[in-house]
């Protein structure tokens, strides 16, 4: 089963926002072990949503259309498919409780008509009632084959009822059609981190060859501090496309050693969690941060359950702050500068001793865009652990402010999940 | 001049990644006083982009190709291109030392001819040589009208192909043909916090009927925290355009309040900055912070320059460091614990006193997942201010984990923000 989605909405051609709904469904339809093909965005206009359905009905089986189902006159979806369909919109009385959910207390002629418009589908189509919100979807056949899904554009709603109607239908769907032909897909992503797009191409490329002939795909994409390598598998069984995707992951993965950090949405600190329960002890972790501004221990926080393991952090961002709370020796803070080796050093000894934690964290740094005469993209980050364990690391991030940051934070939580791993 | 926007991956079809391409290209042609149109999204097979191009060749006069340009099989762009336009592909030797700039210091035949592979474009056409990368791009052209520009996908190159080559072309071409008629686009983005999709709606009902009168479009699009909405005026010039845009923009303000804070890409700190500057005093800022983990000072330092007014920060994640660090009354967090009013009021005044700033701003609530009976999004916020100035809101967020802390982050800044503004 060929499958289309067309988005609909004048803000993404605009390109005022992301096309979040087209990934959802992308990746929802790959996962049932569809093929995705074609994925259009169309203004909020009858006429160029007929020519993208029309387009969408001749390449595909199936067509998930989303956006324009609401009540004012920029919903024009319900229009469109008809006009392709040929068939009239007739109203569907079942729908009209929750097409008038929002309009209980003011009752107002226009306003009812209005919102009724949501009540309309094309004739002999299948009405979805909507969980949230108050537009409703339909479900619509050309022929016998061919389907068409029509669900609201915003995000919440279009998740409820791709989750709550089109996922069981096509569950149902795709079990009936298991003689059915086709390729099976498997996929996950291998999250990195202080390594580069060409370091990680050059560790994989005798990988990749052995990949196509068992029909793995590879893909990187780089962002500043983060970099994710894509594997896509396919085979005539899921089974048979689950254990090639394993082959290659895991040889990928003993080619990458420690910058290797997590799949999927997994966070660094998610991983830091679970090595600090490898170790079977309760370890505790404390931060000083400059540069980072707050931002190491808001990933940390990101991880559900982290208060088991961090105690807490200074947000140093002032020299004032640094002397006062974390009690840096002035006398250093004057001779090397705010941000130096010595000083970093002594932010991380402070912290750790303030919160009494195993380990400490401290970064110390120019994020720019103003720093006369100073080295944008100069970091210098800092370990200390149990027995004395103590590391020191200068870098050079590139990047814009936000970016140089979240490079740094990313850099010392994988460099403390590394040292953690090690001595365990 | 309609524009289409072609965007060609299969990691994109497999909803592996966001289109960021689409969004930039649109945002930048909108920009320009261009429509786009039509945005198709295919993955890496000829078939299905000599599909969507001829489609795209139907209804547009200006073509977008993003991605399929490297050396590797699965770049096929140049073939389906020179495909539909029936021209041969013919290497293009100007292009030959971009085309091979990653090979210089390993010869390999088989490897050369590969990467020569990027030198080659359809005959006639124009070649563009990469100033970034190695995958090189080209303009083609079908009769008179039509232009087809092929650029790469990886997201730098492609911006930088976008602003180097199309964007200079097109500002001439549109010049040239000032006297074509066609509407020009002006927009705007109202950033908003602390107010639901619904409100604004209310708020601006009586509004979007005068801005349809004039070609106006409002829309909304909510995510936790951050509410926006979307201005975008169509007129026969640009000017007229931007004058309509600023009326509207003035009226909906009008209505917002206090709840918007900025507009486009800006940071509710960089808000905070500019409403301290007006104040023509040195305030400074500190804060303690336990739900959000440090997500408020790295928002404020996210800012440019924050390091003027913000002090620095506390994360108290543990009860211990309430006590330790913050000096919180042991008694108090045992009798109201760590999530009250009581607690939370301590935490600004003490964090106050330590960094003796003129505000502090303090945090404490759930923000789950696992919160044993505890009300997840239960969250206390308070702000101490110069002369005896205090502020305690109780507060419930709905969402994730990382929701509930950005929708705490943004609420006390924008209370911060609000009490500055008030009282200077």
């Amino acid at each position: 089963m060929i499958c289309s989605i067309i988005s609909i909405g004048t803000e993404l051609s605009l390109g005022l926002i992301f096309n979040e709904n087209s990934k959802y469904i992308a990746e929802r339809v790959t996962d049932m072990g569809l093929e995705c093909k074609y994925m259009f965005t169309v203004r909020d206009s009858v006429e160029e949503i007929v020519n993208v359905l029309k387009q969408s009905l001749r390449y595909s089986d199936l067509i998930i259309v989303n956006g324009g189902l609401g009540p004012t006159d920029d919903d024009i979806t319900r229009k469109a498919v008809a006009q392709v369909l040929k068939l009239k919109l007739i109203r569907d009385k079942s729908l009209d409780e929750t097409s008038l959910k929002f309009i209980r207390k003011i009752k107002n002629k226009r306003i009812t008509e209005r919102l009724l418009r949501q009540s309309y589908i094309p004739e002999g189509s299948f009405p979805i009632k909507p969980k949230i919100g108050s537009a409703s979807g339909f479900r619509a056949m050309l022929g016998n084959r061919k389907i068409i899904f029509c669900i609201p554009g915003v995000p919440k709603e279009m998740i409820s009822m791709f989750k709550e109607d089109i996922e069981p239908f096509l569950k149902k769907k795709i079990e009936k059609d298991l003689k059915e032909k086709g390729l099976k897909i498997k996929k996950s992503i291998l999250l990195t981190t202080d390594i580069s797009e060409t370091e990680i191409e050059e560790k994989v490329k005798e990988i990749v060859d052995e990949a196509k002939e068992i029909n793995v795909q590879i893909g990187i994409t780089a962002n500043p501090g983060l970099t994710k390598i894509m594997l896509v598998a396919k085979a005539m069984d899921v089974i048979k496309a689950g254990e090639n995707l394993r082959k290659i992951e895991k040889k990928i993965l003993n080619k990458l050693g420690s910058c290797f950090y997590g799949k999927d949405n997994s966070l660094i600190s998610d991983n830091l969690k679970e090595t600090i329960k490898k170790t079977g002890s309760n370890l505790t972790i404390s931060t000083a941060e400059s540069v980072t501004g707050g931002l190491i221990s808001s990933i940390l926080t990101d991880t559900p359950g982290s208060s088991e393991f961090f105690l807490g952090g200074i947000v140093s961002y002032s020299n004032y702050s640094k002397v006062k709370l974390l009690n840096v020796d002035k006398s250093i803070l004057e001779k090397y500068g705010a941000v130096s080796r010595e000083v970093c050093i002594e932010m991380a000894k402070k912290v750790k001793r303030i919160f009494n934690s195993d380990y400490s964290l401290s970064v110390t740094g120019y994020a720019g865009p103003e720093a006369e005469n100073k080295k944008i993209g100069l970091v210098y980050c800092c370990i200390l652990g149990p027995d004395c364990y103590e590391k020191i690391y200068e870098k050079f991030f590139q990047g814009t402010r936000s970016e140089i940051k979240f490079r740094t934070a990313q850099f010392i939580l994988n460099e403390l999940r590394k040292s953690i791993n090690e001595r365990c």
